[in-house]
């Protein structure tokens, strides 16, 4: 448009005249151009006649006219753009700098977890890197709920949620996730991506002046949400709130903030101080966004995340009836999402909050507006899932064990992990086409399945190979794992944290005088049994919604 | 930001002689503005003493020393933004002007389609709304392949494309997709919302200077993708190609650009005239993008919509086959997105396109890229229904004798319905408070469930009944639905055809010269047998897949 401009001026002497300085050209907008293109001696009338119905279409061609062209001219002489030309580069430039994608065909086989198989049946390998973090894909109580769902309700919801979507599926699981998050509501969309990109792009458009704070290492669909909500943003560096502190000073208190943060990073499996971000809400009155997907189903008594992890007493003794009289960390954040497809076994996301802003996004966010609901049957299964794994402590407790058998035997191996106080497993090897070897070596020689994490999911120089150990992941596979990755380190000669060491080291993985964090998850904790969580089961939100809709949860 | 800019250089002499003009202000961004603050007499010295990290943080933190304004303050004296105020206003707002929207309860029964109960089980209505158009998600093949995949896989697939989550149903899936359109690739995601939105804001943000030509009257999705594709767009006027051709004739042919477009308007039932739409792409060098969503299932002899609808003959012989040596309609458009959750009864939506563009959506798109993969049950149900309907033309011939039986009946009484070449049957009320009367009377009176439609997901003044006949609505209850429809039109005094034409018409109800549109589906073609489709039911694509991966399609 701006070189449209440009040639105008620079042709047309009405043009020049009217529009003097560069600051002028920078100025016009479609409208004024228009309107002056209107006044203009020679396109005036033209202009007229033609009768152009809007604003930026008279004003464009007006423009192209100034500059002396013939319209025909472009529809016959001129050869289009190269599209497939530039799709064809894009690709192969991806080929070259090793972040091109071959996806490894993985059917994860529910009678074996965590065996899949490969394009042949017989072809199996162990899965490590898949995020059914509590094997809950394969428990038969959520298979079974989905089967009876599908057999009574059929296939898929037929409908968004306004028009003939709605249903007592979608009903009774944002009750559960209300009651999991002890919130008054909850509202499901068809991923966390979307769930993400909705509520913050919504929030950003229709709060007036809203600043968004952002954690530098926040998920892609934050990333986009925020992108999305078109306000200012300020990124501040990973956790550190000293840095998000000296942001959020920026701003009068009366100016509406967000600060966005997830609890538990993937990639890294460093976990933020929701406290702390929280009492920083408080003092510069600011909303807070957290994003529990990857510690749903793993953390706190019942599953509820890093969050209620927090006050793991009060809400064990609690059970999943609000914890009286205090104001939990849980609690105190105004917005949690998750997702329904790693922890929880089936698919689609979530954001549970207070009733009114439930209610609000309910009614503004396209993203969940024109969408088909899921199938009731994923719906059932979700719901099932979330169910069963809240007085399941124990398998949270096993993936912890097996966490922690993984990393203290690479360690001993002195294969580079990067350190943090989760689940994740994140083996350093910090570069793209070495990380992807090593993912090929550990599948063609060892048959296992550890994919390779490259750009743009890591930051180039960070590559890596993520290993996610469920309850399923016994020992003796683990010892088989360790070996596997053992070999795999040898024979590509990859570095192990002594090298890392000696080039000062990296993200925590041999820097000298790094500080390991305490693990989440406590030895005391880690020893109590499912009996230990309070039996009572219904909270207020399921009560009420027993009592209203006559659905048996 | 601007605002704290603008103080500052009224209070800070400094500033006030470095940045003279207005234009200066506006041309001041972080970055320069921390340049000049560490030349600052007064700021300079402070600054270093901070330590102040990047250069948005000091530039603002500077902004505010420089107006003279206490930090500590922000944080304690003024209250915060009042959120939760503002949520309620805007929901209030809804409740006030009638489209604050209310749920219904809507679970619709396998075994007694179209049936649905509403909260208590007994209490039954015939769903006259949803968009399972052809009844699949009821279908028994369907729903057996799901229940088969989650026997030997699981509920839920437990990763990304990427990681984990990519397995033979995808696969399978994306084949059946492709070889449906004819096209080399398909790509699926989590919704159609998803694959609108992620594949215009990728064209938008990554192929320079393209202009996006939309129609009007295109979904929520595409609209939202166009925003987020953050360059220049035109919209045409509905179905207006003259428009249309007067907007690209704007831009040179070298200037990349892409038309997007729905084949059925869904809230309408307007069908576009996808050739002609070609043709303009052609001449001004456009890629063409289409939404074929309210479509496939339901036109063309195999059901890949309207596009194949355009040469059903020589589709109709050829089979799944490419038609040989004819460059077809649906050959010409560059991509066509669909969904999994209306005809084809599951969830999900879809892209198919060339290798090349699929390839590159792979590569690039975030949401693609960071989303679980659907269950593997999903992609299995999706699967077979695409394959089921593409054998069985009778399901998509009676959904329009079912159309045309309604459509003749309403208007027999006068009824008001938005005239259209399709299977939607648009029932005009024009208001939205007698819009949602109509809909609770039809519901509580005749236990019939027609959601009313008001805005946003129609324009205000033209709220209306949207009523979707399958080939589930026997004549029998559709007699039953136009006795009910002329009662609640009596009851409420809703304005008739009659009404609408002595107030000159609207949208084609009642307008004097409007001439209707010839129906999609001909006479000669609602005649022919499911035998009339050629037999042959694999395709290069599949036949590709079936080679390359072993996967019995």
């Amino acid at each position: 448009m701006e070189s449209i401009v440009h040639q105008s001026v620079k042709l047309c002497p009405f043009m020049r005249k009217t529009i003097a300085s560069a600051h002028g050209v920078r100025q016009l907008k479609c409208g004024n151009l228009t309107a002056m293109a209107e006044k203009c001696p020679v396109v005036g009338n033209a202009l007229h006649v033609r009768g152009y119905a809007t604003a930026a279409a008279s004003a464009a061609a007006v423009a192209r006219k100034v500059g002396g062209e013939s319209v025909a001219d472009h529809a016959t002489q001129e050869s289009s753009f190269d599209f497939d030309g530039m799709f064809e580069r894009e690709i192969e430039k991806k080929r070259l700098d090793k972040s091109y994608r071959f996806f490894n065909n993985i059917n994860r086989l529910a009678r074996e977890f965590p065996m899949a198989h490969r394009q042949e049946e017989d072809d199996k390998v162990t899965v490590w890197c898949s995020n059914d973090y509590l094997a809950l894909s394969k428990n038969q109580q959520v298979v079974d709920a989905m089967k009876k769902a599908m057999d009574k309700y059929g296939a898929g919801a037929g409908g968004t949620r306004n028009i003939a979507g709605h249903n007592r599926h979608a009903l009774k699981l944002e009750a559960e996730i209300a009651a999991l998050h002890k919130k008054e509501g909850a509202l499901v969309f068809s991923s966390c991506y979307m769930a993400n990109d909705a509520v913050l792009s919504l929030l950003g458009q229709k709060v007036k002046d809203l600043v968004i704070f952002s954690d530098e290492l926040n998920h892609a669909s934050m990333i986009v949400g925020i992108r999305h909500a078109n306000t200012t943003k300020h990124i501040f560096r990973h956790n550190d709130l000293q840095h998000l502190e000296e942001m959020l000073q920026m701003y009068p208190k009366s100016t509406p903030k967000l600060i966005a943060f997830e609890s538990v990073y993937s990639m890294s499996g460093s976990v933020s101080d929701i406290s702390k971000i929280c009492d920083l809400a408080d003092k510069y009155g600011a909303l807070t966004f957290l994003d529990e997907v990857h510690a749903v189903g793993l953390y706190g008594p019942h599953g509820a995340g890093v969050a209620e992890h927090c006050d793991f007493e009060a809400h064990r003794l609690s059970g999943i009836s609000s914890v009286g009289g205090a104001n939990t960390v849980m609690d105190r954040v105004d917005m949690i999402t998750g997702t329904l497809g790693k922890s929880f076994g089936t698919v689609g996301g979530y954001v549970a909050s207070s009733r009114r802003l439930i209610d609000w996004c309910r009614s503004y966010a396209p993203g969940f507006i024109f969408t088909t609901t899921l199938p009731p049957a994923v719906m059932a299964g979700a719901a099932e899932a979330i169910r069963y794994q809240r007085r399941h402590l124990d398998l949270r407790q096993q993936q912890q064990r097996h966490t922690s058998y993984v990393k203290k035997g690479l360690k001993d191996l002195g294969i580079p992990v990067i350190p943090n106080p989760s689940h994740i497993v994140p083996v350093l090897v910090g570069n793209a086409d070495l990380a992807k070897q090593a993912s090929d070596m550990l599948m063609e020689k060892h048959r296992i399945y550890v994919q390779a994490i490259n750009f743009p999911t890591v930051a180039r120089g960070t590559e890596r190979l993520r290993i996610t150990p469920t309850p399923g992941h016994t020992d003796d596979l683990s010892d088989m794992l360790l070996d596997a990755v053992d070999d795999v380190f040898a024979c590509l000669q990859l570095p192990r944290v002594r090298d890392w060491e000696s080039q000062g080291g990296i993200l925590g993985v041999g820097e000298k005088d790094y500080v390991e964090q305490d693990n989440l998850w406590t030895e005391e904790q880690l020893q109590l049994t499912n009996d230990a969580l309070n039996p009572n089961v219904l909270d207020p939100v399921l009560q009420q919604l027993e009592v209203s809709s006559g659905i048996k949860v």
